[in-house]
């Protein structure tokens, strides 16, 4: 029996051209013909398995056994235990509780529904689809009430958006860098397919005031979390969201019913909703006025700062993905908008010296998650990798420096689970070490 | 207070235009302003809510008090519990399981993975992915091993991809219409978004022989499925895939590695995939010469006969979805085709008299599920619903009585849970009755 000996991918490749420093390749060129990417093994000890009569392989215990009846409603395997989403608050102590999505886990433009993020002011409310309503109300001619039941027979439309916290990424703002991952630095956005009502069809049936400039949306929950929403926006691609990735809301993420704002921060995207009040002016409810008007550096605060803006991190590598030898990897990572498609992301090696354009998986949509991905041979040496993102109608992600001149930073480390400020969506910095391992830099 | 009066819907759009017989009406102008669509109530009772300073709403208890604390893997709703996939075999005897989706209560592209379909010849086998191996070898220059972690390092691709057993639908071979649901007669197609490695590129690191026109896939699990793939496919768009709808594969859908081959039917997809023997002829294993060579009535038998072909099937209304009265509704329902993308869905409220063309919602990705939707003005009489779909190479969904014609018919009315034949992608006919409830009608 022959032993194949295990290729050594780095030394084969030094023919493909790089396309920025550091080791950034074309991607096109690493799916061609005869490349060795990722360290595959010869198959060692399974020489006999090349002629037409091949022997069995060695069975492992699961295919000698009858294995586990089939549930009704599935779960991932018991060896994916760990991929979870991290929680600010396990115990539910009088205080709001924060879930995580690990994106550094995941590999998809859609978060599974278990995973999805959430926040919760006071846990989840636990409500019986059948009691629940949602009244419009306000400056209409005439309030109405939905049941879950007279929703369901409303023209029903579906798309992809991300919802992201305001607060997200906010460790960023710190003096310097936290030392975590990714899941605990921008683990509160996730993205979904949301299928409901256009909220305009609902607003034109009750008949709203022309002249009304908002709408204070109010959920079920027991904060009766409150925000206001210009009208504009509701007249827009508002949604009345009944289902996630097909089905029914997630009680986290605002079971029977919820506020969909494509590209707005989450918060407003009220859970629970049980009304909507067309007036003109905003209420300057609780969260509007204290946890989302942030104090800006030259002393003024923002007031309405609705936008998630153009953003992106890299997930493959991340800390806590340790690179084991130098060789071919793929860089890649998710980009999002607020406003619109993702046009463009580029990808650093070097800290930002030279950048490559990174592919982007189609199809683009708007206000979801893209997915970039990014060839790169790693020579063993320190690097410090970056993505930046564009979008259509022209924003382009902001340096770090960029962002905490205008928003601030913290004059110590923040810790994990702060909240020191709202709005970060600048560059993220992967710096890898000779060793492999991913840490988090300012670079 | 006054108490408003609840409005007769089905009045007030006597000047929508038909565009279709018995009721179907352009999807847009319910979009527009001013229509009572689906018996929203006006607020009666909370007409003091009109004013500015508008009285709370009443609470219910879960407004009253703290919610539950978040979980690290969020599942759904406890008011939810009747959505789950119905088992076929539910105590695991020694023979074949199915878990089909149910479609009726459901609304989206994406079918979440706790409800995709599986059928497991004897059960989900409990694999360690750390101890699983995938071997290329055979007409190769260098036979392959690949651990899960090395797989993780190759250049991956997303794409959305509905997944479909050869024997879904087959209880419309049956004589007479089969009384039961969507679930039972079409539950085992689902659609999902993977991402993996393209097996292409694992098969060109591996020296492939240019003149190897097959590939055997074998799985882990006990019974070692094992389908013979054309390499012409394999080259294509097939796909090593890893995760589904964000994270890893679900046990019942191949955990942690599958086949995913888009549009061709759900036994070749082989999951727990563990190796891929490149050859020159098929072997002709059990699956492929029993259960998916059916006979047909000219006596000769489909012989590798892969392709899922264009159809589609109303979801709502469908039976056990009861319409309470006259009015607006939206017929909605999942179309797809394994050779590319749906163009176009008619649907007929008339038995086939008729027919108008349904509203495709965008994006409409190749070999996955495609919504549409379509309004419609039930009058309270008697009525018979049905689908066509057409695809982007010119195909159309046959009539059943085409299928049959060409296929087969059993000689008695089939059992659900039988399997009568393999490959029905005809027509489906939902009866709505005067009293609102829907069958399964032959028209």
């Amino acid at each position: 029996m022959r032993i194949f000996k295990r290729r050594n991918s780095g030394e084969k490749h030094s023919t493909l051209q790089p396309v920025a420093g550091n080791g950034l390749l074309d991607r096109r060129a690493l799916l061609g013909r005869g490349i060795a990417f990722a360290g595959a093994m010869s198959a060692g000890g399974a020489a006999s398995l090349t002629g037409a009569a091949a022997e069995p392989l060695k069975d492992e215990q699961w295919s000698l056994e009858p294995g586990e009846v089939l549930s009704p409603y599935q779960q991932p395997s018991k060896f994916e235990k760990k991929v979870t989403r991290i929680l600010s608050n396990p115990r539910g102590e009088p205080r709001t509780q924060h879930a995580r999505t690990p994106h550094h886990m995941l590999n998809g433009t859609i978060t599974p529904n278990g995973l999805h993020f959430t926040i919760s002011h006071q846990g989840n409310p636990d409500i019986d689809p059948d009691k629940h309503k949602l009244i419009i109300h306000g400056m209409v001619k005439q309030p109405l009430a939905f049941t879950l039941d007279s929703l369901s027979r409303y023209p029903m439309v579906t798309r992809a958006a991300f919802v992201e916290c305001g607060g997200n990424s906010s460790l960023l703002f710190s003096k310097e860098p936290v030392q975590t991952d990714v899941q605990n630095l921008h683990g509160l956005v996730s993205c979904a397919e949301w299928t409901g009502v256009k909220l305009s069809v609902l607003l034109e049936e009750a008949g709203f005031d022309k002249n009304a400039k908002w709408m204070i949306a109010e959920g079920a929950d027991a904060p009766a979390v409150s925000r206001s929403v210009p009208m504009k926006k509701a007249l827009d691609d508002a949604m009345i969201a009944l289902y996630q990735n097909g089905e029914r809301l997630m009680p986290g993420n605002g079971y029977p019913v919820r506020l969909l704002l494509p590209g707005y921060e989450g918060n407003m995207q009220v859970k629970y909703l049980r009304r909507l009040k067309v007036v003109n002016q905003p209420s300057m409810s609780y969260y509007e006025t204290r946890t989302y008007s942030p104090v800006l550096p030259n002393g003024k605060a923002y007031r309405f700062f609705f936008l998630q803006e153009v953003k992106s991190f890299i997930t493959h590598p991340s800390p806590g993905l340790m690179l084991k030898e130098p060789g071919l990897y793929e860089i890649s990572g998710i980009a999002y908008s607020g406003t619109g498609r993702i046009t463009k992301v580029m990808v650093s090696a070097d800290g930002g010296k030279s950048w490559a354009k990174a592919a982007l998986q189609a199809p683009v949509l708007s206000k979801a998650f893209t997915l970039f991905r990014m060839a790169w041979r790693w020579n063993g040496s320190p690097a410090v990798l970056q993505s930046r993102a564009w979008d259509d109608a022209g924003n382009v992600q902001p340096t770090r420096a960029e962002v905490v001149a205008t928003r601030g930073e913290t004059k110590t480390v923040a810790r994990v689970g702060g909240f020191p400020s709202q709005h970060y969506n600048g560059i993220t910095s992967w710096g890898i070490a000779g060793s492999g391992e991913v840490k988090h830099v300012y670079a």
